[in-house]
């Protein structure tokens, strides 16, 4: 039985909550925020789960699990009143090393993106590692398999990348769903009709390189439909990031010509 | 028994025909392609439908389907060697109008994206159709739920911001996991850990709008990991993308203060 100490009360930390709580041999001993309703409205009556806002009341855990803001990691670290104790961040963008030493340090990094409300499937969900010491990993592993997902060891020079690399697949390709919906709303035409494509074109680089699976305009060089597209939007951004984006793709593909 | 000339041999022209095959009620008389190849090659020896590179000998039919690129559709459509028929093109961004008006004109626009070898399911793809006429409407209607697709009545005002709208959600999108490749390429990290994010960020949006939904450093105002990424981008294009989509996250949830 491995036994945790959650800390934080965002997204991330209620998923891992949600998922540890149904996890064999795994036990959530605390949960630790500084406003203790956070957790218990999220809880409910029925809980049986200690919830504290108390530092010096911190459980005894085989792992405190950091799942606070990247801001915040540093601080909370070095507030904790033990030392010798595993200490995870869940953070992709931080160096294992932001950890204060007074404590074994960690990573738990989930690469997915937590929304509330949305349920996830961990067998699906990559998890990042990283340990002082392998007994250590292997506590780490342990975990990421009670959630049946797979995991992966990566040092703290390859996450941040990785992490990188995430912000454009994830969070910049939201904003242009966004930006689609805008266009949709705009013109009273429905963003579901635009589902299908969003799931297939998410799908497809499954079985093909993104670099091979590009189409459009752009792509083709097709000067007619990438002017037509101009002039349509009237928005300021839109344009503009058509234009990059547009650019970047015929600089891609080394296409030149008109 | 609706039968079909498709025109053109290029990715849309095989997806379809292929499945106009397999669909009941439905004939494919006849396949042109100025390169007969094009189809020869495709459809191999045991094949019964006739293909042709000569106007003269264009077969009847119900519906002329061009199925080719945007800059053809117009001269393909006046080359045409018969009048008061009912011809369709397939392009997102190009009017109904621009076909030539000495037969009766129509659009079958299915909004998905087409790679060769991938195949499809068209109980998912939304066709938008547009004709002259109720009765060639119907047709339309029919020819679609022949492949037990959903269609929809858009005219030419309405598809072309669709098709635009389409170029974020679809070609942008993908040109945005091209550069999650190469970060990860870049850093010996292999890119089907982002699989699993990139099919939750997609699938995410039919429950949760993407407004909604969006997640990420620039979302948080989180100007610390912003620079963190800032610095480890040494592509100037990555960079330039990078900065142009936060400036868009921060404007649309106006995100002003450090």
């Amino acid at each position: 039985m491995i036994e945790l100490v959650i800390l934080g009360a965002g997204n991330v930390a209620k998923h891992l909550y949600t998922a540890f709580k149904q996890a064999p041999n795994i036990r959530v001993r605390q949960l630790y925020s500084r406003n203790k309703t956070d957790w218990t409205r999220f809880l409910g009556e029925s809980s049986t789960v200690t919830v504290t806002d108390d530092w010096t009341s911190l459980a005894n855990a085989d792992l405190y699990l950091l799942a606070v803001s990247d801001a915040a990691v540093a601080e909370l670290s070095r507030q904790l009143p033990f030392t010798g104790c595993l200490v995870a961040h869940t953070s992709g963008n931080l160096p294992l090393a932001v950890g204060s030493d007074r404590n074994r340090r960690a990573v738990f990094y989930p690469l997915q993106t937590f929304s509330k409300d949305r349920p996830l499937q961990y067998s699906q969900i990559p998890f990042c590692l990283e340990a002082e010491s392998e007994p250590d990993f292997q506590l780490l592993e342990t975990l990421a398999a009670a959630l049946s997902a797979p995991s992966y060891r990566l040092s703290s020079g390859q996450r941040q990348p990785l992490h990188l690399a995430a912000v454009f697949a994830n969070n910049f390709t939201n904003h242009l769903y966004h930006l689609a919906a805008e266009i949709c709303q705009s013109h009273q035409l429905p963003f579901r009709l635009l589902q299908p494509l969003i799931c297939e074109t998410a799908q497809k680089i499954a079985s093909i390189s993104p670099y091979q699976a590009q189409t459009g305009p752009a792509r083709r060089n097709d000067r007619q439909t990438l002017a037509a597209h101009q002039k349509q939007l009237q928005d300021e951004t839109q344009r503009q990031l058509y234009q990059h984006l547009t650019d970047s793709i015929l600089k891609t593909y080394e296409i030149h010509e008109l």
